[in-house]
């Protein structure tokens, strides 16, 4: 059987649009996929990533899960590296924190991101592209005649350019540019769909433009949501809190140990859970309306593992169920099931509990314990901390950070 | 005695200011001249050019001479053509009478300005330039970093973007990167002065702008007026008129015979002379506020010769005088003294009279002849025709068109 006929196009259709927020549009998705079948011939399904951020954790993974659906039934994704605008960083000089990179510094960040990526997305049917390649080629002309597409006005329709334009704040030409550029990327790649975030919807629809004017049949574009963090929650029916972000804490890393993995999913509330399944899981709509009728306790435990297996494989994802039930199914805990780390004083009386937590690997940096100490996220001996600078002498200790990361500190 | 000591900063500036409508500023323009004078180093003197439109007329010779005066003191002037949006044409297609040139009619209408503008410029002081020179190596990202120096409602304060802006007309977004290139020249040449019509006064200033932005002295901006046509007049103590065109029948060509530019200038009202004065010609202000205690005669006659011997030379200037006061001077026409035509009936037993005008190249058209009898200006044997479609039969005729053309046509 050939790949794209594993599923009927109806069946893709209803899986590659699962939690979708926006979809220009469904007719034209369903007419391609349609087509695709018939002619056996596998869309280029595109989506741009920024090489400034190669750290990814599952916020990100989102835009990944949905292009490997689109994989999983044989259709070719463009994972495209947007380097020529990164090199050029922000000519303005107002943005400070996004210095430009270095054509060395974007092999170097997008090695890593392969790294990653190729934990959720399918290697063989990916092409990593970089949209130097055409954009630089484009020159005065090409960009003069690329400009020439599009009206000011409807520039001025984005919601940031609207705001800004009205408050009277400045935006500098170039950053009407940068949209036209971002589309342009999908002529040159005859997409036939691109992915994106929500954010992301009015520059996917000037691509979708540009590529009428270029002749071409346009993309379709899809946005899918926000992926909201491990501590959000049912409210009124729907789910509510903030973004997944590594400087709210609440978010799971790519290329964090299995441990972490399935113990901060195992934490999440059941209908998170269910929500995350939409978004993340693999299994098809009708297996997880089957786990729905089981106990959700089941259905976590599956998804946890589902995703370890995924970013690291199935023996980890075994063993990190294993260590969960030993350590944490009593909900008490078991010191002797804990870990005994040696922490050194270093030659000192004493050591501050925020370098101690560093000193466990409890924490990724002495400012991060630091910080969790000041929002009473830290125990010793099962007391809270409440002073950030408070020490400790020489000792055992049975330390926690938060409730998932625990340990036995030996410090001397 | 060098070049640039041929006259104080302060008398340069009172010549080279002559007639400027905008004036950015005339403090920055002394000490450019100051310090040019003390340096011994010319200003750069830029002014841009049309590819599209070699055929000048006087209105045209205004800039030009402008450009004159600072030659006059020593100073280098660019002539700049702006070839490289030339060839790109208009690409958003609205613009249907612009459309885009071949590099090879680029290079043939420059020859043609040549000939044309070194009848007013000094050749040994002026340098012509192409602007595709630096644009087109620009590229891509050399015109992202250009156009991110500039904030978009900045652009929206050109009166004619305002106005289509509020009016809901489009704008296309590469017509907001014109006015930068255009700004750009500025900085590639590291212009100390740009001139141009008061239509460009926007353009110029955000070369002036960029300027900065790029850490160069900024450029002084000069504008000056639109010349008024033949028939302008002194109302209410201002010279009122259409401007000068050849569509409205009001100008003197560069291309003209001496006659015909001597006899145009010796129409027109001692007012518009002296404004022409001021704006045209190349004698200094305290030469012109002689002329004006003599009769207006003199000067009227001075100056028509000046531009003729300007477009032609000196010997045609002096016969056009001759020729004209033969004719002219008697306010009567004196039938005798004017030239004999034959005009071919070709057969016929009659020609209407607008073809007549034409064989008796009085007009430069059929058309032109029927416009000219419609608007009640044509006289055979001292009448008026009001009927465009009249005919003569064989015979001689004395026809006269306006004021200043005439002839006795023998017609068989």
């Amino acid at each position: 059987m050939h790949p794209l006929e594993r599923a009927t196009p109806a069946e893709q259709l209803a899986e590659v649009t699962r939690g979708t927020v926006d979809l220009h549009s469904a007719d034209e998705l369903k007419a391609k996929l349609e087509r695709s079948v018939k002619e056996k011939k596998p869309l280029i399904i595109k989506a741009g990533f920024d090489p400034n951020r190669p750290d990814l954790h599952l916020g990100h993974t989102l835009l990944l899960t949905r292009m490997r659906r689109f994989q999983d039934f044989g259709h070719q994704v463009v994972f495209l590296i947007g380097d020529f605008t990164a090199m050029i960083g922000d000519p303005s000089g107002k943005n400070t924190t996004r210095p430009p990179l270095t054509r060395e510094e974007v092999k170097v960040n997008a090695e890593t991101y392969k790294e990653q990526v190729f934990k959720v997305l399918d290697r063989e049917q990916t092409v990593v592209c970089f949209n130097s390649e055409w954009l630089d080629a484009l020159g005065t002309e090409g960009l003069i005649r690329l400009a020439s597409k599009y009206p000011v006005a409807r520039m001025l329709e984005r919601d940031d350019f609207k705001t800004r334009f009205r408050e009277g704040r400045s935006i500098a030409l170039h950053e009407f540019l940068y949209p036209l550029l971002q589309g342009y990327d999908s002529v040159a790649l005859k997409a036939d769909v691109e992915l994106g975030a929500t954010d992301q919807l009015f520059n996917l629809l000037v691509g979708r433009a540009l590529m009428k004017d270029y002749g071409q049949a346009p993309q379709v574009v899809m946005t899918g949501p926000i992926l909201e963090g491990l501590d959000a929650k049912l409210v009124d029916g729907k789910i509510t809190g903030d973004k997944m972000s590594k400087s709210l804490d609440n978010y799971v890393g790519v290329n964090e140990s299995p441990e972490q993995i399935f113990g901060k999913l195992m934490s999440i509330t059941d209908d998170l859970m269910w929500r995350y399944y939409e978004l993340l899981s693999r299994k098809s709509t009708a297996e997880i309306a089957a786990l729905k009728t089981g106990h959700p306790k089941v259905a976590k435990v599956g998804f946890a593992k589902e995703l370890v297996a995924r970013f690291h494989d199935q023996a980890a994802a075994d063993r990190a169920e294993a260590d969960f039930e030993a350590r944490f199914a009593k909900k008490d805990l078991d010191q002797a099931a804990l870990p005994l780390v040696e922490v050194s004083l270093e030659g000192a009386a004493k050591l501050p509990v925020f370098k101690v937590l560093a000193g466990a690997q409890l924490v990724q940096s002495a400012t991060e314990g630091r910080k969790l100490i000041k929002q009473g996220g830290v125990k010793v001996n099962g007391e809270k901390v409440s002073d950030e600078k408070a020490e400790l002498p020489a000792g055992e200790y049975l330390v926690q950070v938060g409730k998932l990361r625990a340990a036995r500190v030996k410090l001397g």
